[in-house]
């Protein structure tokens, strides 16, 4: 993996860069839909890709459990069992083991926990992580991490600091495929002098990205953006800035302006898949029945497979008769709008517009 | 609506033909996905496409119930509205106003029901049911029938048969519309008096085309074909010949033989979503674990999207997941092996050969 910065923003810290990756060059500022389970929900490969889309997220976490990590690496790799020509990430479960697992129990060695889908007692460590996302073969894969929640108090949040470093230290240790690029993942939850020592640290580690864990988990959007400026700071320039787990349009041109790289959400398609598109003017609730009779296009600034031939009132009849296409159509034109909306992004941080197109966006968008 | 015989099989009574709709040439024997509620069950209309399916089956009872006929009327007719370019049949109903409906009285003038969505009280009369369809717009409609259950009194199915054809005098009188061809319904259960009556007064209406109703509906294989042998005989050989509501593909190809020319079914999208896929060796039923790490194709003779991309190990996967783009991709080989089979019939009785492809089908085919 290769990261170059091609272009910065005069007046914010927005970037426009590249992300050189298995043969493909990914443009940044990046969005990557999310596929948890080896699939991004409701859509097959080739309509991913017709949303632009390059790189995808995958978890670790759930694919360790099921199918299992040794399983897809018998079958060919991630890429081939999911018959994604794309690039893949993988979060390693971090957030997943502490946020879904029952009976935690963490320890400097690693978690141990009892399995969500047969009940079985599992133990994640720092080295076995790096062994399942060698096996799933992912491109880009994460270093295990301690994430608390918030709110949090200091020292818990500092000791999930110390256990995230040690943790990462291991990581680069029992990773020794060229083939994937390893990221660190900074954590410190909203504490300033926490993220700054875990970005310092982690920087001087040598990863090939770093991640900011741990937002996007209930802090509100300004206490996020608050962290995000102290804690880009300290990250590297020259390697690529991946805010996980992040987030609505918003979220992502607020973090854009604050030097991010990456993103990577289920917003797309879990609300697609409840039935709220999003549109150049807000959300859109299909099931509202002011659209039972609308013959116009989910949003008419759009050109995805589902703006070009259905009318907001099929939409809403598939949501309301429980059809599975609605949820395929919705997620499509979702994933293609955060797809558009990171072109956009991209072109105006090129032509160092990036404020003013931000400024449009708001102007245009309601937040409802 | 035109239709031609372009080959007769000389050792059954199989043909080749041609239904010319909608600026369409259609070749018979065909089968039809349905698409119950305007979609054909987890499918976009340009997966439906790719399948080689040039005509499906929609529902005038459903789609009269939800969103509305009329609606469907405002917003351009259904093929607009579900954004299907090919050819649309719609079933008038009779079947799902006896099966579905409850506190259902019937009376000659017509049926009054009880909407299954919201309790609201409903007639249904013949003249209702073809202004329903022309609202709904598509290329061929069905007479309105009373489809009796099996087994059913010689007295019932009688009266039933009486009514049938009084409602499709009706159907033919109240429709005016030359754009949609107008087909009649065989009704009278597994009595051949019964049927010959209905077939031989049918025919005498000059209807454009011709259905078989009320099979299927749990007397067998071997009752079914024996109706259609003696009921074929009676509809004119110049008008297409349409055996509603089959079926499994060892039906399609008894019915092939004994003359018939078109199929709808809901088993190849069914069958889907209940992960049983359709091969030349039989039925594969995905979930079954020793597809675990099975790194084959669901049927290696299968040209389709999922069979070219997708391991049965990863469908598994999917299924056992729970995973929504298992049921789109099983849903989708299944309508491709229909699509092929039907190739496949309508080249053996080009080259007359159809009872040898008959014989290896059913060498091949094991009914698991």
């Amino acid at each position: 993996m290769f990261f170059k910065v091609l272009a910065t923003d005069k007046q914010t810290k927005a970037r426009r860069g590249e992300l050189h990756l298995a043969g493909q060059i990914i443009p940044t500022p990046v969005f990557m839909p999310v596929g948890t389970q080896g699939t991004v929900k409701t859509l097959t490969p080739l309509q991913i890709k017709e949303t632009g889309a390059e790189i995808i997220l995958c978890n670790a976490y759930h694919l360790c459990l099921r199918p299992g990590a040794e399983i897809i690496k018998q079958l060919g790799g991630l890429h081939r069992f999911m018959g994604w020509k794309g690039a893949i990430i993988t979060d390693s479960g971090g957030f997943q083991v502490f946020s879904l697992s029952k009976l935690t129990k963490i320890s400097n060695n690693g978690v141990e926990f009892q399995s969500p889908i047969d009940g079985s007692k599992l133990l994640l460590t720092p080295e076995k992580v790096i062994k399942i996302q060698n096996d799933i073969g992912a491109n880009i894969i994460m270093a295990f991490d301690e994430c608390v929640p918030y709110p949090c108090e200091k020292d818990m949040a500092s000791v999930a600091v110390e256990r995230t470093l040690n943790w990462a230290a291991r990581c680069l240790d029992s990773h020794n495929n060229e083939d994937q690029a390893l990221f660190g993942i900074v954590q410190g939850s909203v504490f300033e002098e926490l993220r700054i020592e875990c970005a310092k640290h982690l920087e001087k580690m040598n990863f090939q990205g770093y991640a900011i864990g741990g937002l996007s988990v209930g802090e509100g959007s300004l206490l996020m953006n608050e962290v995000m400026d102290y804690t880009v700071e300290y990250l590297p320039p020259g390697k690529p800035r991946y805010l996980m787990g992040v987030g609505f349009p918003e979220d992502i041109l607020h973090a854009v302006e604050r030097g991010v790289d990456m993103f990577d959400c289920v917003i797309p398609t879990r609300n697609g898949r409840n039935g709220c598109a999003f549109t150049h003017l807000g959300k859109v609730k299909i099931l509202n029945s002011r659209y039972k009779e609308d013959t116009g296009p989910l949003d008419e600034m759009c050109d995805c497979y589902t703006c070009k031939n259905f009318s907001r009132a099929y939409l809403r009849h598939l949501f309301v008769a429980k059809e599975t296409l609605g949820l395929t159509l919705l997620s499509l034109h979702n994933i293609f709008y955060f797809q558009r909306l990171m072109q956009q992004i991209r072109d105006s941080i090129e032509r160092g517009e990036f404020r003013s197109f931000k400024e449009q966006f708001f102007s245009a968008y309601k937040n409802n």
